[in-house]
């Protein structure tokens, strides 16, 4: 096993040993932006990493009757130069994989035409109907568009059909339990690539990999030990251009019920049998479904007002463009959860996010439980803090292990300080989420996408709250959210824990 | 408590709290080597602190009757200049405090002429019978001298007296009971400091800190969790100008015996009910009591043979000058301790020390049992490595957690790497041994001074070793040792850890 960074590589050439099958991708939404910024440069990222294979095409669909193959290649072109590539990327792009259908209404007969092509760069390209549809579509499509693929017997091949859905995958439960009826329609589950690229690919394993390779934290990770988790997905900016989107949606929709439940689960979860998708996703819907229904008393939203952000005044979110003056959206959530597992009885997860907060932060702290005596009251020290482990995911991703240290000299002082690791220090940059993503749906890895349950099990725990009477607290643009999240947790004797700061000691 | 670097100030201005009782200070050979390089410069470092208090003195006791106050304060500002202090320091030096006392035969009559001497400066700078008697003598002489300041009665006073012993204490458990027994006519035990530099008051104190104010490592700390315990204390030099006395002794007693013993005691021993000096002491002796009797057959002995030091041919120990050509004395040892208590029963400690090694180190090694399944194993990586915690001493003291962590990219890749801290990094300068220790004679501490009983436990423990039939295998300078130290371990499938190389962060 390697232990230092001069053998590793960022997955350059080690990529190369997963090779993917010959394939056809086809984009439904092939000319927006998710396309332009993310899908194509992520595929041309891993052509070069010569992961994908010599039989293999794209095939972008959208509405523009007037666009064309060349069009589309000129487009992609652009795309790339646009996303940052070199020039030598750039002109690698073999523009004779890349295909452009226009599906101008979107009714059947615009999925049979699209069949037809499909058949048709399949026969030029010698591929055996492998083939993976990502619907980079607006919600409101998704449906409409599995109709449309199901009519044209594109549901179904002799080679593989993978169907990949973008988030927000419901807007509540049973909107999410009727998408899911939709798909399984026409799709079997282990053919959905339910994508949340918030937590990549990379992150997730890291979280998984740290929990379970390392037994000792394993052996920690229990109500024996463990005082409170904390959970922070904070953002430092405004809705920018989102309003119409997030005045509908809030915090709870786009944050709580997806990304924060995904690390709930990741933490909370126990060992599976084995490392692959059915065990790992069993074990996070098991524990969604044991979380405790949440009490409104235990919710605390929040919205921000004005305030500053990076040093700069910036409005609050009722004067934001496109918010409705009245609106009672909530920017901020932050709620306690009770597990009712074995594991978990009787240990709070904190949970809180938020926009317009202090800075741009993922993090975990977990908290364990501080010594039962106090050994040194002789040397007039008898506050020992509890040893906290703090897991970063964004932006800077690491480990912190909070450790008790007797500070040189006289008198006898203790210090907190960290025994701490950063994968920037030690691996450079890790790879782009969606690199990672496309290539789990091309290898069929379902390990990182969300199952039908889950996302289910999901709405199932934070739903209610969406319909609950609520008071939504205001709090300055640029705080930790309102007064009311600290008395959340003052309730328990608990409080929020300062972020852990990384030390800057990046190579 | 703080948690940062910016309140610490190696401590300057923290120790002034420690204020010292008025007090004479009188080392018994007064004009050596020690005084010199240490016991001066420690206490002026001391008195430039602000912790030594206005009414004191000190009392030089050597044999030369040429010598005077004077003569001495002379060479007292050349001990400190020697010693690298500043011109500042050097003038700061008080020299009204500072007296000197022939003792030309160490017969009666010098003791009562030292007995007056010391009323005579107690009464001038008005001292209440405080004293500290420092035996900085050749260990032959330690019996007489003890006898000497019992004839004068200087073994008690109205204030308090404190005897402070050197190492080596004895040199079989019948030499080291028959010094004791001597000690304690005529001092009882808490008058008592035998010290030992080796272990500084801060590297002992942060072990134990280390242990005890973070509890998920005490949670750890035991046979379920831990696999076996390495201690390696190792230097790169050879015997310098010592043959004399290292020929006669070896690396059992001059390391093995005192230090090692030690580190086996403070990484073995229970929590203590409080961090005093009793408690503390009580649980050394406690486990010291408990390892099991060693079998020879656990012994590797050592010696090394020519090689290299610094990239430089070097001899071996047989053609180091002063060495008995036919000696069998041991440079090496590398022995494995039974531990009999509830917390260790199973868990091997190896133990190794050597001089001629590859560098300078003392780290303590604890490796934790490996994970009970292959979780990973559908990814292709089924080895993780336990987990390991490495406490460094010398040279660069810190902690370094091993984990594993998922190296980012393609293919599923696990790597070794260290949650880590340093106190040179957060801290800065540590404090000299002796700097502390002096100031725990004059405060009274005695819980890092070896208790009687603890220097016997541990010589019943390592004598009969001495005097086994032995073997004493050849090692090239440079080398870990003998092969039968690798072998030693092999028996029970394990092996020697790569000490950890400290990744150079220093601020």
């Amino acid at each position: 096993m390697a232990t230092a960074a001069a053998e590793v590589d960022a997955g350059a050439t080690t990529m190369s040993r997963y090779r993917v099958e010959p394939h056809l991708f086809v984009i439904l939404g092939g000319t927006g932006d998710l396309t332009r910024r993310k899908l194509l440069p992520a595929m041309r990222r891993l052509a070069s990493l010569d992961v994908l294979g010599d039989r293999r095409a794209l095939l972008a669909v959208a509405r523009d009757t007037e666009f064309d193959d060349d069009g589309f290649r000129g487009w992609a072109k652009g795309a790339l130069e646009a996303a940052g590539m070199s020039e030598d990327e750039v002109r690698r792009l073999d523009e004779a994989r890349l295909y452009y259908q226009p599906m101008p209404t979107g009714e059947a007969d615009d999925y049979e035409a699209l069949a037809n092509r499909i058949q048709e760069i399949e026969g030029a390209h010698d591929l055996p109907q492998n083939r993976a549809f990502y619907l980079a579509l607006p919600p409101r499509t998704f449906s409409s568009a599995i109709e449309g693929l199901a009519s044209a017997g594109l549901n179904e091949s002799a080679g593989w059909t993978r169907l990949v859905v973008e988030k927000p995958f419901g807007r509540d439960l049973e909107s999410a339990r009727e998408l899911n009826r939709e798909i399984h329609r026409h799709f079997t589950e282990d053919q959905v690539y339910r994508i949340d690229h918030y937590l990549g690919k990379e992150t997730v394993q890291n979280l998984l990999v740290f929990r379970f390779a390392n037994p000792i934290f394993e052996s920690l990770w229990n109500r024996d030990r463990i005082e409170s988790v904390q959970i922070t997905v904070a953002e430092d900016i405004g809705i920018e251009s989102r309003a119409g989107y997030y005045d509908q949606s809030g915090a709870l929709r786009d944050m709580v019920q997806n990304h924060v439940a995904q690390l709930v689960a990741l933490v909370g979860m126990e060992v599976p049998a084995t490392f692959r998708a059915d065990a790992v996703r069993y074990e996070k819907i098991k524990l969604l479904g044991a979380v405790a229904p949440i009490s409104i008393e235990d919710v605390v939203f929040g919205q921000y007002a004005r305030g500053t952000a990076g040093g700069e005044a910036v409005p609050g979110y009722l004067e934001e463009d496109g918010v409705d003056p009245e609106s009672n959206t909530e920017t901020f959530v932050a709620l306690e959860l009770a597990l009712d597992t074995w594991r978990w009885q009787g240990v709070p997860f904190y949970v809180r996010t938020g926009k317009r907060l202090p800075r741009r932060l993922t993090q975990i702290a977990v908290t364990f439980q501080a010594p039962p005596v106090c050994l040194f009251e002789s040397m007039g020290v008898c506050q020992t803090n509890p040893n906290v482990l703090y897991l970063t995911l964004q932006p800077d991703e690491g480990f912190a292990l909070n450790v008790d240290v007797k500070v040189p000299g006289e008198p006898f002082e203790l210090s907190t300080l960290p025994l701490d690791f950063f994968y920037k220090q030690v691996f450079g940059a890790i790879p782009d989420a969606y690199q990672t993503l496309l290539l789990d749906v091309l290898t069929g890895d379902q390990t990182l996408f969300v199952h039908a349950d889950e996302a289910e099990a999901s709405w199932e725990l934070f739903g209610p709250l969406l319909e609950a009477e609520r008071r939504v607290h205001l709090y300055r643009a640029g705080a930790w959210g309102p007064d009311a999240a600290d008395e959340l947790l003052a309730k328990r004797g608990h409080a929020w824990l300062e972020p852990v700061e990384h030390p800057d000691r990046s190579i």
